[in-house]
């Protein structure tokens, strides 16, 4: 394992402490800050916890990027290739955000926090810089900030029976991809029935650092009976549920439907947007390549921290993005792009893995 | 010491492999990419061969900005305070970005490549986004990219004659912040007489990653016969001389003059850029805080991960960004901000440390 050296610009969050005292054991960065990703236990362990019961998450990297003001839509619209006019307050949406050439920006979750606004809750780029750098540029009315909003995930089947014995009831009330409010400690939170997986869950908006260390242990204290474990973003389970990590699967280099984005696009509608005509554009001249899953091997695959190529025949063909042991397919499953003609589900492939091993497999549906 | 969980997004440089063979044990992020952090000898041991010897640093994650075309000078100079009208081409210039409201966005070296055409190498946060949005926004007509541009510090006393000796002697003629051309392998190259260091050297803005392993491999050849050894920017060296870190001593809540960036604002002179206006407001309202080097304890302070309160008579009147013990001052040293009262060198301090420990000090003037 390599080390990570700490530094202040590697911001900690306010659940840092809490996850050094569950054992955390490695990080990503995400942000400019900390995300958990490793704990006592393993990747695999972590899997079958998650499906089975519930995990808390600190996902404070995921950083809001807050819009407000009279220009507040029209400025998040000019961003993202979603039509957002009918989006009404409480809705979450997931949009992709694509620069003047349709290469992707960020795929966010948008948060309709009322008429003039919003919240953008991103991966790994700084939106923020963008969104001000076209507000300044277009002279729009509008604040953008990163407000002192520090997420949290709560997982797995036994989320929403945990979350609405402390929270009440009406937290089963809240649908998928929307938010409601909880009151804690005194404090009215944004809750939304979202999450980095397909085990259901949701995600607590915490607004105030100082609510973090209550917020965590009251989660943590009422989960014991839940069997809770802390957790992160499980790389078998998302590989497999079919959910894309931007910067690993999609890049500025890819454009929305080369991830499968292009029902979160209004292209021929009147929705207008940076990168519309762009995007007719490819689309006319026809898409090239595409995200697919994978399931090959049957050993475990060496962790993929640099694209690996996918051959048909012979011929590279594509790359993984992303790669792991499935304990539960008893393969490796991955993600990863693969050329127009190749892409059909069932073809067999060729994976050459990061140690130089080559792995037979075949191109699945998600989820795998 | 903690784990890095690695994945494509914490991107690897075309140097990662010869670093990893050099036994490289720890690495920082900086823009989405690996920073080499730790080797085999310890930080003080680095630290006193950087002032003797040479080192070679992989900082391929000083990302380029490349901003082409008829409006490039203009995108620029509306994002910096400082004047760069008479830049010439072959010219290096240290140029803060700041927002609407003055904060600081990143503070790169802008490269002056052509009348349209420049580079500027950054610090971390996506400088690309925001050039981008302020491009559409301002309709201007300009091309911004990330070109394939891998910069290669060689920093140390030894630096120029190793390089005259691989490259010709007219890399002695380049002068400080100046940048000239070498030839790689049949390619020309950019070089820079510059560096994250206060004990010379240069960076090679190596573009192309097929020339990397090259020019990895000639320099770490011919520089055994000067000591050389593979390094990183050094948190003992820089924080001595006064180097700042964005993301640790600066962020979007600084403005430059806390940062001691007022010789270059052009606050009184024609030039136009965004957040000039606020700049001037600050300066009629009077400057609250600025950063400040101290030299405090007599035993080493653990590592700094999230700021220091600093007391002046028990009250807090700063915070440490950045602090480490410096084996030739037998004392801790750190960078911090200091409220405006307490600012004076030879001011008295007590600061207290990340474990709770409280240690003396005293502020100090730059190099430390």
């Amino acid at each position: 394992m390599n080390g990570l050296n700490m530094s202040i610009r590697l911001r900690r969050t306010p659940y840092t402490n809490r996850v050094e005292k569950l054992g955390v054991s490695g990080f990503s960065i995400v942000n400019h800050m900390l995300l958990p990703k490793a704990f006592k236990s393993s990747v695999e362990e972590d899997y079958w916890h998650l499906r089975e019961h519930v995990q808390i998450w600190d996902v404070s990297c995921q950083r809001q990027v807050e819009i407000e003001g009279p220009d507040a839509q029209k400025l998040v619209q000019l961003m993202t290739p979603r039509n957002i006019a009918r989006a009404s307050i409480g809705d979450c949406l997931y949009i992709p955000l694509i620069d003047e050439n349709a290469g992707l920006i960020n795929d966010p979750v948008l948060l309709k926090l009322s008429k003039d606004k919003f919240w953008l809750s991103i991966a790994d780029s700084d939106v923020l810089l963008y969104a001000k750098g076209l507000a300044i540029g277009s002279k729009f009315d509008v604040k953008i900030s990163e407000p002192d909003v520090y997420p949290l995930a709560v997982q797995g089947p036994k989320a929403e029976n945990l979350l609405s014995e402390i929270f009440g009831s009406h937290v089963k009330e809240i649908k998928f991809f929307k938010f409601g409010w909880i009151d804690i400690n005194g404090s009215k939170q944004v809750i939304a029935r979202s999450g980095y997986s397909r085990q259901g869950g949701f995600e607590i908006y915490l607004k105030g650092k100082d609510y973090a260390n209550f917020l965590w242990d009251v989660i943590w204290d009422v989960g014991q009976s839940y069997q809770i474990a802390p957790g992160c973003p499980n790389l078998i389970e998302r590989i497999e549920g079919g959910l894309f990590s931007y910067g690993n699967e999609m890049t500025l280099a890819n454009n929305p439907f080369e991830i499968g984005f292009e029902k979160f696009c209004d292209l021929d509608g009147p929705t207008q947007y940076i990168g519309k005509s762009k995007l007719q554009e490819i689309r006319a001249n026809g898409v090239q390549k595409i995200i697919r899953g994978f399931v090959f091997g049957k050993t475990p695959c060496p962790s993929c921290s640099e694209p690996w190529p996918v051959f048909v025949d012979g011929k590279v063909v594509g790359n993984i993005t992303s790669a792991i042991w499935s304990p539960r397919l008893k393969a490796n499953v991955a993600q990863g792009m693969v050329d127009k003609d190749y892409w059909d589900i069932g073809q067999n492939v060729k994976i050459k893995v990061q140690d130089g091993t080559e792995m037979i497999g075949m191109i699945k549906d998600f989820p795998l």
